[in-house]
């Protein structure tokens, strides 16, 4: 069976869980506490040689990365798709993916915001802001393509990896409060997305591990 | 002909152009003046609703986002490959890509360094710091992988979508001085790479706009 090394409130691990969900494939979660550090002993670094999450273990090999686990996922699990078949349609959900797998996500996860805090010396407020701009900056960009080409999801009616991307960031610009009101696109492709057993089943406060403190 | 909008200095421009030059494919450039803000214009706003480079103007279309304008030439032209035929390979060469795509160059470009020093008041100084800490960090696990998985290149013997991504970031590191001694695996597979006309072709050092000074 898979083996999915995550953390319930990763958003690049939430992005793995729901594709595998849709894929209907079988799995098991181990839990690494970013907050503890969990991911930075010497056995999962074997694994992982950055010590970030996730990792996928499949087919006796040890993925990393979540755009590649999930392109791995959707060359080896092709039906349900998470791609449109044609090449033009194909490069619109990944640009969609991008934005949040490139120019969003990165600038905010944990490690960024410690080291924002512990290098720079930015107090919350600043820190706030940080994470505001680049949510707002990138579903501004988002919004405008989904005018294009969105549906009921992101791209046409169907879910796809772009949606896959999108539902973990709108949960982490929803914790941290972020002002969704511009995005009226964006969430309402979230919330038929977040109500698909796939990406329910993907929810951080679901897991086995959440904390509901 | 294809119109690729970029930037000589800009490091995902860099990567379409070597993967355009390895494909074969004609194309002519547009440059956007990142230092003047020329992508921030109404007319390359509705191209790129992100105000950032590079896009691709191709059979109809407009492709932004470099790691879907190179997925999209790969299925496109796909002789002579950027991936492994088996999808395991697929998987690790994008893994490799992605630490770059993902966890070094979004953190270290031009938006994110002016809100550094603009909104959080860091010195060139912590500038720096901030920069070399992300290469050292993404360029650490892929120096580890490259043992793993390397030989003349990143991935075996032959340039892959790994390489594209590489040569580049390594541009950026000798730019801003990061001391690459740790990275003996990374510095061969780059020179290699560079070696190659398709790579030397797309040096920024010898496009159209670059600035000498």
């Amino acid at each position: 069976m898979m083996r999915l090394h995550g953390y319930w409130r990763s958003g690049t691990s939430y992005r793995v869980r729901i594709a595998l969900n849709f894929k209907g494939v079988t799995y098991e979660q181990v839990a690494h506490d970013l907050r503890r550090g969990d991911q930075k002993g010497q056995a999962y670094l074997a694994l992982q040689p950055q010590g970030l999450v996730p990792a996928l273990e499949a087919d006796g090999q040890v993925l990393i990365q979540s755009p590649a686990i999930l392109e791995w996922l959707e060359e080896r699990y092709p039906d349900p798709p998470l791609l449109p078949q044609d090449a033009g349609g194909k490069a619109q959900v990944r640009a969609m993916a991008a934005i949040i797998g490139c120019d969003i996500h990165p600038l905010n996860n944990l490690r960024i915001l410690k080291a924002l805090k512990n290098d720079l010396g930015a107090d919350q407020a600043a820190i706030n802001n940080w994470i505001a701009r680049w949510i707002s900056d990138g579903f501004t960009a988002l919004e405008a393509m989904t005018g294009v080409h969105g549906g009921v999801f992101l791209f046409g009616d169907g879910p796809t990896l772009a949606d896959v991307y999108l539902v973990p960031q709108i949960y982490s610009a929803e914790r941290f409060g972020v002002d969704l009101s511009p995005f009226p696109r964006l969430t309402a492709a979230a919330t038929a997305a977040r109500a698909l057993p796939a990406f329910a089943a993907a929810d951080p406060a679901v897991q086995q591990d959440a904390d509901p403190g």
